[in-house]
């Protein structure tokens, strides 16, 4: 896909169904369950016998992410991603997205076509169809409606229901990150708006900027929990939190749960960065958004086959509904885990 | 579904967790295939040997609706309907929704209700299942996102892009109603901001007024169409005018075509009230969106069982490419179809 980023275009010039073509000409359908794509009043998929997994997301300017700091192109590459995270967190493969996109007339051509060059790479990057949406114009700002649909065999469909007494928890990666990376963003765009003649300098912390202008979906984990044959017991992706996440599950599970403050994965680039702004590294892992790992359970025999593995840290274990839904300090405290997620809607 | 809509609730009393489940509460899975909904990363679907289509739609406050005259339970049945609308037009059976909402906190927890009572009313009607979807805050105005899924038999999906030389074309239903509709609300609109106590009287335009604030997907002639053994040899849904969509599928299938203008239905309603406003009514029916009509082509062997039934029109065949797109007058003129259909995009 090529643009001009020095010219603009206006929407007007090219109509509704020219854009459309415009932004798709390039997306062609990769997977033999993807049967019709883009042009049709609908798209049609065919998964023969396995099931289907469905899931969407709105990404709203102001909301969910500002413009002043996320380049297009990575808007749209996140905005397939934190969707693909949830098909995966049912260790279900993704095969299909539609997009649904509105945007004020601030928005040329040139620049929608920036988002469609990230929703581009991600779906190459995982194999994904793009297979409709809709295109709207907007009284204000961009919104993004992502739906993704994949397919699971139905034996290895795995919920955020199922966790068992004494199933170990774990969770992929490292925490905290994306929570920060945002931070510097905030603190450069107001450095910047209050002097524009000031660069920002993001060299000292690409790994955590990274994290948030550029989250990755765990597609590796399902493919290495395959590959060393562990069926998650539970599963559930972190978007809001570690904290928010394992509330979830316990409560779906009717289980509590012990995790070990000392075991939660931090980048050093996130701890360090956590003291500099002065906030304890652990509640950035518990409470910041955005990380997209997986959160989840294995029995008890399946230890030896993930303990070893550098992208995976057990954390804990799943204990009787009774015995709530603990943290355990570095100094041997037990606190109750408070989901400090990020809750848009809380007062 | 309950609500004293005397009172307001703010959302963040109940935060986003508790509002989905407030309004979902009512909401049952009633088909097979819908194997889990709301509540995990993304809902399961399972149609068996069946084929999917999938399909979404953008709804925006201030480009799609006007709050000022359009009641909310009536917009969340409208929302899912023309979805609906877009799977029948495949030829395919509705089984699933998923819908997305942002709203700014004008929005009471009673006002979202009122258009999940709209949706509830909607899923109950057509018989699908909310299985999925995200709810926001946004910083301006409601915008709704639905996608819907069908299950259908390979042999019988309907694609836009089939008609062939010959083919009859039919329309479902009458056309121009739901746009002579939107005039008459956007005119009581006008003289209620002028002069807020004069109440609009909307009684001698019921009908046409219904086809604008609470359209129906037309289950109904899919059903016909599959008691009656006549598989359309293409099918689109009429969103946009009949001109607009007709030029679609001579497009997608590489034809011509040609429609008589006397043949066109049209409510007796219609015809009196594009009178009224000095419309010409055949316009109205070629060129206003929202009727939500079946536009499609039959062999001609297939006539006879079509023929008779009063909900069907057959308004011209389909011709040669060469030929051209055209109309032919009530005074025997021949015109050029063109869309004027509603393009938001265009200049």
């Amino acid at each position: 896909m090529e643009a001009n980023s020095e010219s603009r275009t206006e929407i007007s010039e090219l109509g509704e169904f020219g854009l459309i073509k415009y932004l798709t000409k390039n997306f062609k359908l990769k997977n033999e369950s993807s049967k019709i794509g883009i042009g049709d009043d609908a798209a049609v998929i065919d998964f023969k016998n396995m099931k289907s997994v469905i899931t969407t997301d709105l990404l709203i300017e102001g909301i969910h992410f500002d413009l002043a700091y996320v380049p297009l192109k990575h808007l749209g590459y996140k905005s397939v991603v934190v969707n693909l995270s949830d098909v995966y967190a049912m260790n279900a493969t993704p095969k299909q997205i539609l997009i649904s996109i509105a945007f004020s007339n601030r928005f040329s051509v040139e620049a929608i076509h920036d988002l469609y060059e990230g929703i581009y790479h991600a779906c190459e990057q995982y194999g994904v169809d793009l297979i409709g949406g809709d295109t709207s114009n907007s009284t204000k700002g961009m919104l993004i409606s992502v739906t993704a649909i994949g397919e699971v065999d139905e034996k290895k469909i795995v919920l955020r229901s199922t966790a068992a007494e004494n199933d170990l928890i774990c969770v992929s990666g490292d925490l905290g990150g994306a929570y920060l990376g945002l931070q510097i963003l905030e603190r450069e765009k107001r450095i910047f708006l209050e002097n524009p003649s000031i660069q920002p300098n993001l060299e000292q912390q690409q790994y955590i900027v990274g994290r948030q202008l550029k989250p990755e979906a765990r597609k590796d984990i399902i493919e290495l929990l395959e590959k060393i044959n562990v069926v998650p017991t539970s599963m559930i992706d972190i978007s809001d939190g570690l904290s928010s996440e394992l509330l979830h599950l316990c409560e779906d599970s009717k289980t509590g749960c012990t995790v070990y403050e000392e075991k939660i994965p931090m980048a050093e680039e996130t701890y360090n960065q956590a003291l500099k702004f002065n906030i304890d590294p652990v509640t950035c892992a518990l409470s910041g958004g955005e990380d997209y790992e997986l959160l989840f359970t294995i029995k008890q025999s399946d230890y030896e086959k993930v303990k070893d593995h550098p992208d995976i840290s057990v954390i804990g274990h799943i204990t009787h509904e009774s015995m709530g839904k603990k943290l355990v300090t570095k100094g041997n405290q037990i606190h109750d885990l408070i989901a400090q997620g990020w809750n848009q809607f809380k007062k």
